[in-house]
């Protein structure tokens, strides 16, 4: 199920929509888009950021609540779908992937922090890392500027 | 953190009280309890069952949902809870255990289904499982009975 480059990158614009978002509500600044592939025409099943900030979660990770603003699907749906999110995915994150046998995974960046994309590709799950910049300089800026909700989101 | 077996069976009782629940309502049968364990008197700090069908959420496993009802937590008190669960946790219930390094996970049973404990072993997770006849019989009536519904909880 490749996707060419455009469509990735039109995936990655919609979680870094979210994470913009967040950031400009005080909270993590992640986002994630469950994306669709039904023959040439993508659809965004479901995208959010985190919410760990704005509703006081702490299991509400991007992945998860792009998950759950995809609402319940059939599994043939999730394994036609990518996720895109704008950070390396955390373990929990990780394991909805795998619960749900997403096949593929794009990934903003992973220079500010990396999770569990070693069990992902162990499942044979595609891992793409685009090294966005923009996902980059909004994700350090906001270690920056608050290491303690990111350490809390992050369990540490 | 080891606690006396009647601990342990009081924190299954209580996820056992939530899955009972949900069967009633007509939802997935799996409760988790998220137990804080300081010194002398464990606090039950969430404790909820899977929000399938009740909430229409993908996301919201047992373990998952007790997290979310126990709320923002420092990472020090995850680091002194025990996640009980009537039902031996899947693989992104295992992930979020593993996000927040939950040292113990107690399980009602793994006879029905088995789900990340290899995963959680493999961290260094304690894991105990109480092969309890209620959290059997419980389950193994739903899965007769809501095949389908099951096999979504499960990414099948
Ligand atoms: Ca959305
Ligand atoms: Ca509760
Ligand atoms: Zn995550
Ligand atoms: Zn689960």
């Amino acid at each position: 199920m490749p996707s060419p480059p455009n469509l990735d990158n039109l995936g990655l614009a919609t979680a870094l929509a979210k994470a913009r978002k967040s950031y400009h509500e005080g909270g993590v600044p992640i986002g994630a888009a469950l994306v669709y592939h039904s023959g040439d025409t993508p659809v965004v099943l479901g995208c959010a950021h985190n919410q760990r900030i704005q509703k006081s979660s702490p299991t509400l990770h991007a992945e998860i609540a792009a998950l759950e603003d995809a609402g319940r699907q059939k599994a043939a749906v999730y394994r036609h779908s990518t996720m895109y999110t704008t950070l390396s995915p955390c373990i929990m994150c990780t394991g909805a992937i795998l619960l749900y046998k997403i096949p593929r995974v794009v990934i903003g960046e992973n220079v500010n922090w990396v999770g569990g994309e070693d069990l992902l590709k162990k499942h044979g799950v595609e891992v793409v890392v685009l090294d966005d910049p923009e996902c980059k300089t909004l994700m350090k800026r906001y270690i920056e500027e608050k290491p303690e909700d990111w350490n809390e989101d992050i369990g540490e």
